[in-house]
């Protein structure tokens, strides 16, 4: 009898469910809503879905290695437990992992949502069957995680992986966190579509001036689509956030040589709009000792990466092999 | 009876050797000139290097457990192939791992030299007892290595932790690599030095004149003395190298959150006078969002990190635990 890891990715809106069998297949994805109400219906949601998860194959609890829960940070992740999720009440200093994993009666573990997804690409996705892989993921933000050797890298204090807040332009843009001129300050997908608005508040001409007249917020979307109608202001926004993405990539080329440095988030629905310029810079800034050995790859797995890598975690640290 | 690795450190002017035992106690470090005749000889130096270390003690053969080799780049690592070393003949496409091991009677492994010495400073220096580590050498150029979970990372391609030449200021200094604005470029000694004759002969007043004056090459050394006796154009160039070199840590602390990163290399010499701007500029550009949990380290073995790493390398691919 097949034996099987949950993944439970904590999101949000949603909590996504998964199951991964032995040779690292997903099935039976499904999502529930996420409670609002408490950290108490937040555990128990998560119970649900995970007896779902089983129930739906006609499983027993007896065939499953374990529960693997990716959540956003921060997180004491080798302790399992939430230190904070601002949005839900109670979740402060929460151990998720063994109020689940009691619950449920199976051993559990915690992982950075951002972690997870990059171990859900690396082993299901644009990683699958390649060698090291970090996963770019541009949205709200930019998020990051770092598979090295077939293991997620948490780093010493488990705050590592936060390519978003790479340096890339010193004494530039101030970043949330304190740090000037982030990765994340000129890459995600908010920032572009702030920087734009700043440019055009400043009286640049652009087409993108009848967004904010009609009381709209520029995104990303916007900007590719009047770059792609010949808006002057959107192409240069659109190609310097291309240039210092690719400046973050050629980072982490130096640093980890990866084989692969993989994209995702909703800026990569542009697809080859983004990759276009993205390899182009990349190759423009990459040394010449060597050909660009990292390549540059888009995501796979969308909004599933996450539930299907934390499964992946509970496999690697409760699977024995 | 105790068992031994042997390690061995490839440089332009000497071969290092030391024995390294099972409880990674560093020992019998002594180091023969390096043959600029040919591949034959070096091959024949190390050997004999090997069996005198192994004499030393009053061992034998059957008392190894391997031998390390770290040597200078560009190597196939896994292949243990030496791609080119320019200084002597015969070098190129060398399976210089083979050729020692066969001669010697005991199997063995290649390292990247930079890689080697920061496993050394991590096995018995600034890094023993701690988690993850990141070296930096400051030098001619600004080499490193990067131990994650007790390992060397190689990257995919075996051309990892080149943090000498992550990207710190965009469109900056070109660099010998083909890139603009490494931190080579910025904080190695090599560059402080040209950078400071840069801006003498661009006209700026200094004390450093007279070293020009007088037919010599201004050293960080020198950068450092001048900036003491109050000059100013030394104080501006050393506080910017600190100050690139602190924006390199950061990255490096966002990324991969290390417990340390050890700096190495001739100007770490200055110590405080180094570290204490280091730590400042580090301290001021790091995040918030935690206290700077990275700590700024100089390494511990000086010259001998190399052999003892490269000992190290093979007990642990070789040493079946």
């Amino acid at each position: 009898m097949s034996k099987y890891c949950i993944g439970v990715d904590l999101g949000g809106t949603f909590i996504k469910f998964c199951l991964l069998d032995e040779q690292r297949r997903a099935s039976d994805i499904f999502q529930l809503p996420t409670p609002a109400t408490g950290a108490k219906d937040v555990v128990a949601q998560m119970v649900a879905g995970s007896r779902q998860a089983i129930a739906k194959r006609g499983l027993s609890v007896s065939d499953i290695v374990g529960v693997g829960i990716g959540s956003p940070g921060p997180l004491k992740i080798s302790e399992g437990i939430v230190i904070a999720l601002p949005n839900i009440p109670g979740m402060d200093n929460l151990p998720l992992r063994d109020l689940v994993c009691k619950e449920l009666g199976v051993p559990g573990v915690l992982e950075n949502d951002a972690n997870a997804a990059a171990f859900g690409e690396y082993i299901c996705g644009a990683g699958a069957g390649h060698g090291d892989m970090v996963l770019l993921t541009l949205g709200t933000g930019v998020g990051g995680g770092i598979i090295i050797d077939g293991k997620v890298v948490q780093g010493s204090h488990e705050i590592g992986a936060e390519i978003g807040h790479v340096i890339v332009e010193p004494g530039g843009e101030k970043c949330g966190c304190g740090q000037r001129g982030c990765l994340e300050r000129y890459a995600s997908a908010t920032y572009i579509g702030q920087w734009a608005t700043r440019l055009v508040r400043e009286g640049r001409a652009s087409s993108l001036k009848a967004v904010l007249d009609a009381g709209g917020t520029i995104t990303a979307k916007d900007i590719n689509e009047a770059r792609k109608a010949g808006d002057a202001l959107s192409t240069e926004v659109w190609d310097q956030a291309m240039r210092y993405l690719a400046l973050g990539c050629v980072t982490i080329a130096r640093m980890l040589d990866p084989d692969e440095i993989v994209l995702a988030g909703g800026m990569t629905k542009a697809g080859e709009d983004m990759m276009a310029p993205l390899r182009k810079h990349y190759a423009d800034l990459h040394w010449t000792l060597t050909p660009a050995l990292t390549k540059l790859e888009i995501a796979q797995l969308g909004n599933d990466a996450g539930t299907i890598g934390a499964a992946g975690c509970a496999w690697l640290r409760l699977g024995g092999k």
